[in-house]
């Protein structure tokens, strides 16, 4: 059949099928007011799966089930030892979360699948469209727990193990919604794509159509606790106080001075305060505050921590206060594979999307599975920059656009058999 | 009888009996670990008022209580016409209180009238020992409710008509536990002193004995809200936030500066904040505090005020955030009869005592007296500045050396009139 030339290079998806796939998946555990719920292993998340897995083979793809329920669907290639192109995300949700956190990822990846459906392509290598298990943390600990396992860095025994609050065993629900395989999963992992929502402002702010994703940035969590003395607000000198109070507020103020001095990269959050004993008219005798550090460069954060030590000292010092810092979380930032990263920028470019280099500030399954495979992410913006919220959304013209750039990449990476 | 020239001067209060007479009164309303509660108006309460009109009566003054319950006992001088001399304070107590808040100031009024009794001495001018309803305030709101009452600050009907927490109503209290008297209470009040211990720690910190009392600094207290937006700790730029604890902390850090920078008059506590979602990952949407301004300046708290909500509104532009500020109370300065405070010093110094003068960080009766007589109040260390405490401690000897002051004072107004 005849074609142009640059249509012959271009996999066309549909983005009105597309956007309907969303919305449609979306009604699985929809809210009431808007945005979904399907916390992982539910009974809602199971229907979800199981809509997964008919819409995967509806689209001919062979379905393996891996021993933490990992859902992987695959279209073969031509060339059997030749690995595969995987595209992933994941399924399930917060307790109050929107319709495209991670099932974007997932559904995008089918319409790849359908779009070489319709162009009646083949691929010299298989393509395969994974859904992991739990990757939000919202019911069970850790979060990104199923690509965790997958990559093996976290025993399966351990993970099956591992308990919600309310004392559910995760390898007893996914044995009870029918998702505790038997398989390992594809191994031969060429290259990983995961096409996500910004979950920030970024992109929107800028106008940037698509964030070419550098990295994810390094977390540390401190919980801080300063030690002052009680005393009557009226007759106790500012000199002669213990104030664990005024104590937090300076080494916040300072701790914003430092993040402000390392530059745009660094970032810092005081979500969490507690004075004791909360009075407005007693010098407060204990504080605790949270303070989340977040650098994509994994010397910086490192330096942030020491320097946010430093200071808490230093102010304690000052204040005739003692500190104690207890670290809640810390991860290591990553860095994705730059010949993939490239990739998604010149492919961006090519279809006239403009781009801007981003790290991604929230964990991805990506992260994981950049642990034993070549893997890149692929943004697109979130309006408003709200996430894990029912209010989350990505207009359809930005899914559209994502998934064109997810298809391009993928038909490249996997070799698009010429009719 | 022959005696000395200093001992002819002084009137010699006895030490131990003051001492044992604070100890045996704290017996009433007596907790497990040390302490006292004596709320006011209750059954514990009563128990203390009638001891303390025994006691009144058993050294011979005429009792009288007023239409808000107030307790006076008053030494007949020789002139009928001259005006009488008062010492007063109160003696019920906070949930937890200590021996001396309050009660030292009547007790050691019973103690100078003890020594005058001993020395077979008259005195030109009558001496009234007063002791207060409900000056804590803990029971009953406003605090100094007595004092105010008894100057005309407040129509007895209102402040019968006051409710505490569990809605009895206090005229009832006070008629239930036979305090609701009828009389005026002294009306010519020629000088009033009050001896209370400092509540603070400067006097021991500084290891000094007397505090001359310049006045009641003024307090204002406002609580300040912040309204941010709620966002993902690790996917929002900082410049993007609108970051609510953020701001808090500054306007927090601020406000501290300008009070250093006002001086050693100005105290400033934040004793309250709260961040709502208070979760570690998220930027806070909203953060409330309080601070509690004092100065003994009005003009320097009017302006502390000013400062305060121009740092708010100037924190909320710089961060993107907005502020709304509510005043939580606010209580203009109150500056002691100057005759009266020097004729403290000077009696104190004369006695060998080292002294220095302070403002009252916490309100007193000796305030509300202020409005309609010349008023002073004398200080003596309170152990750690600890009080409104079980903890609450003054040695027997700084109890004595205030004591003295106040015999020497009263003696001194009231005209001793020599044998």
């Amino acid at each position: 059949m005849p074609c142009n030339a640059s249509s012959a290079d271009r996999l066309m998806i549909d983005a009105a099928r597309l956007s309907q796939s969303i919305q449609d998946f979306g009604r699985i555990g929809a809210l009431p007011n808007g945005g979904v719920c399907r916390l992982a292993l539910t009974d809602t998340e199971k229907a979800g799966r199981d809509e997964l897995v008919r819409r995967m083979q509806g689209l001919g793809l062979t379905v393996h089930i891996d021993t933490i329920g990992n859902i992987f669907g695959t279209r073969a290639g031509q060339d059997a030892n030749a690995g595969t192109i995987m595209i992933g995300s994941h399924i399930d949700t917060v307790s109050t979360g929107g319709l495209y956190d991670g099932t974007l990822g997932v559904l995008a990846g089918l319409e790849v699948i359908a779009a070489l459906n319709d162009a009646h392509l083949e691929t010299r290598r298989a393509i395969t469209v994974a859904a992991f298990t739990n990757e939000e943390g919202a019911r069970f600990q850790p979060d990104m727990l199923g690509s965790l396992v997958f990559v093996g860095g976290m025993p399966l025994q351990d993970a099956l193990d591992t308990l919600a609050a309310d004392g559910t065993r995760l390898g007893t629900e996914l044995k009870r919604i029918g998702y505790a395989g038997s398989d390992d999963g594809p191994r031969n992992i060429v290259a990983y794509f995961e096409l996500h929502i910004e979950q920030g402002p970024v992109l929107e702010a800028e106008t940037v159509q698509i964030g070419v994703v550098s990295g994810v940035q390094g977390i540390s969590w401190h919980e801080i606790t300063v030690h002052g003395r009680s005393a009557h607000a009226g007759t106790t000198p500012m000199a002669l106080r213990s104030d664990a109070g005024l104590a937090a507020s300076l080494i916040v103020q300072r701790a914003y001075e430092m993040t402000q001095a390392i530059g745009s990269d660094q970032l810092m959050t005081t979500g969490t305060m507690r004075l004791t004993p909360d009075l407005v008219n007693v010098v407060a005798e204990k504080a605790v505050f949270t303070v989340d550090l977040r650098n994509p460069s994994g010397a910086a954060l490192k330096q942030a921590d020491v320097s946010l030590l430093q200071i808490a000292e230093d102010v304690a010092a000052e204040t005739g206060t003692r500190v104690t810092c207890r670290p809640l979380a810390r991860f290591d930032p990553i860095i994705f594979d730059q010949r993939l990263v490239e990739s998604v920028e010149k492919t961006a470019q090519s279809l006239g999307y403009s781009t801007r280099h981003l790290h991604s500030g929230a964990g991805h399954d990506a992260q994981m599975i950049a642990r034993i495979a070549p893997a890149a992410m692929i943004f697109v913006p979130s309006a408003g920059g709200i996430s894990h919220n029912i209010r989350e959304f990505t207009s359809p013209d930005d899914l559209a656009r994502g998934t064109t750039v997810l298809a391009q990449l993928v038909s490249g990476q996997a070799g698009l058999m010429k009719e």
